[in-house]
């Protein structure tokens, strides 16, 4: 049995107890973890439909089928040709399965939603969350997954490697050229494509967070904060690191970004089964507000990642979710002083029986 | 006035024939087209609340608000954090606006249509969609999308002289070369990144319609599908030809160039305001189905064409939308058979006062 099958039949198991009869899953994330089949959603309707007992079906476009079949285990394929609509095929589904409570993919087109709620038999039918099943699931990564983002993370440490490697040849070069090297690193070293939009933030752009790349130069000084990600076999990869590639930061750098590599290790010291996520992030904040930074620290410690790369567990202020082993996420504080410099340090960890696996092993100086 | 500003207000008119009382548009193209801010949906919500009357608001996540703040003309920007989430400030919006008919984003991701609906502060308020109010809107092209629209069909034009000219120097080069090389040559004549996955389809792989582009070496002989597009300020190209860089293309392949190339011919000339898609379609198509390959005609005719490379209005089979000056939308029949080769003809056309405006105009022939 494949992991997509066997995470298939344990989610149908916990339909029940989610009181629903069925998930509808467009394509996405969700759809891949129970299918195999990695597409997006298109304006062709798309859709896997898992009852609580029996065969999923997957009900796809015509010009889909074929790679459909070929990504998938589900056997029961149906079509919909462009004269006739989705709709035909998946009424008789809909009818034959008959759910009183039917659990969407949280993520699809609510122009989709909507008509299946339309088009639901049962008039009193409502609809929920397909995370109500999948979200603690996936929260808690099997040992498939954990390979694999070991893997995805490796690649994300080889290309900061060779980032570091460049020494003071950086220097010169423009934030979008050093994200191009990234990006041209982490596929050398067996990476599909980026996680998410790659960032460079050299001097006073780095204390945006969310800054990409531009045309600024690396200038001797210049703190550059790094941020990518790639994937490995649909699992992503994301890190930061905060370095200078040649000559003296301003003042203020060295004792930042001391603070934040202290919050850093500090959240993740904290974390073990049992601890709310909350409490990861009170380790990291307490620091930088001891510091005096607090005002500085302008996002969450930390995100899940899992297919999705920003996903459940957040590791917010008062996070209420334990932790408990398999989970995944990111511990990632930082100091923003405008118009200066910014400093991100960033590792993703795994829960594990009585504590914390970094799956980022790279050195967290800012020394090349 | 900004075109942004002049389509919302022009939206806002429109809301109340709707039975309706505000917009909420989450991250995407509608919220584009009013705002003028090109974001993507995230994990941290952010709305963009268009009320009948009075003055639009966003809610965006801290982090985004200086981005949000530059790229539009919306003045009231309200902020929420991670550490309190989006619903206080959204709940004390929604008290404010208190609607009884709610149109969200088509698009909008369902765990935020669910959970804007379960706060809507009048219990017997409804939902709908939002292209209630946008769709017709959107179908029918400004001048400043027109002018857009051109210029993004002139850069394919030019990056499809551009491969052509390779002449026999494509042979031996992969198809995966080949679509890198159109993407290059896309940005270097002023476009943005890919609007879709570039399909550059060899011999035997053109007959699938959604083959993007792999390994197999272009060889004397075959016939290439090659359908591109990029972006211009937003706005896409869709063109497609289909051409033999060397050699002897196989005996057959004249004739369905010609039987295709005939077919879209016909369906731009059916191109008028008060005729139905459906008509289009047929005019393609009777001329596919009275050579024999009506079955390898395996899709719509074409796709409406604008911020979304695949909108409204569709030209299908049965079709019963009535064209209007200002529509855009591909006519692109094509023919695959199996294990041979496919041929596919694209371009964009405007709907003009008495007839059609090609937006693609290089060659169609599949001589080089």
């Amino acid at each position: 049995m494949t992991p997509f099958e066997r995470r298939t039949r344990r989610a149908q198991s916990r339909l029940d107890a989610a009181g629903a009869d069925a998930l509808a899953l467009s394509p996405g994330r969700d759809c891949y973890y129970l299918s195999g089949v990695e597409a997006e959603q298109s304006d062709r309707l798309q859709l896997l439909v898992v009852p609580a007992e029996g065969d999923p079906t997957f009900v796809v476009p015509t010009l889909e089928a074929d790679a459909v079949r070929t990504a998938t285990w589900v056997e029961d394929v149906r079509t919909w040709n462009d004269d006739e609509g989705p709709w035909p095929t998946l009424e008789s589904l809909l009818e034959e399965l008959s759910p009183s409570r039917l659990l969407l993919a949280d993520r699809m087109w609510t122009r989709f939603s909507l008509a299946l709620r339309e088009h639901l038999p049962d008039p009193d039918a409502s609809v929920g969350l397909a995370s109500e099943v999948l979200g603690p699931m996936r929260r808690l990564k099997d040992d498939a997954e954990l390979e694999t983002l070991r893997a995805a993370a490796d690649v994300a440490d080889a290309a900061m490697r060779d980032v570091r490697a460049l020494g003071t040849d950086a220097v010169g070069t423009t934030e979008a050229d050093l994200a191009a090297y990234v990006e041209e690193r982490l596929a050398a070293h067996g990476g599909s494509g980026v996680a998410f939009e790659t960032i460079v933030g050299a001097g006073a752009n780095g204390a945006d967070p969310h800054h990409a790349s531009g045309d600024r130069e690396i200038r001797p000084g210049d703190p550059v904060v790094l941020d990518f990600g790639t994937r490995v076999d649909a699992y992503p990869s994301d890190q930061t690191r905060t370095v200078v590639f040649d000559g003296d930061p301003p003042g203020a750098f060295r004792r930042v970004h001391e603070v934040v590599r202290k919050a850093q290790e500090r959240a993740v010291a904290a974390v073990e089964p049992g601890v709310r996520t909350g409490a990861v992030d009170r380790a990291a904040r307490s620091v930088i507000e001891d510091a005096g930074y607090g005002e500085r620290f302008v996002h969450r410690t930390g995100h899940g990642v899992g297919l999705d790369v920003h996903e459940e567990p957040n590791v917010v202020a008062g996070g209420e979710t334990e932790l408990a082993p398999g989970m995944v996420f990111s511990v990632e504080p930082g100091v923003y002083l405008p118009d200066r410099f910014g400093v991100r340090i960033e590792d993703v960890v795994v829960v594990t029986e009585d504590g914390a696996e970094r799956l980022n092993r790279t050195d967290r100086g800012w020394r090349l």
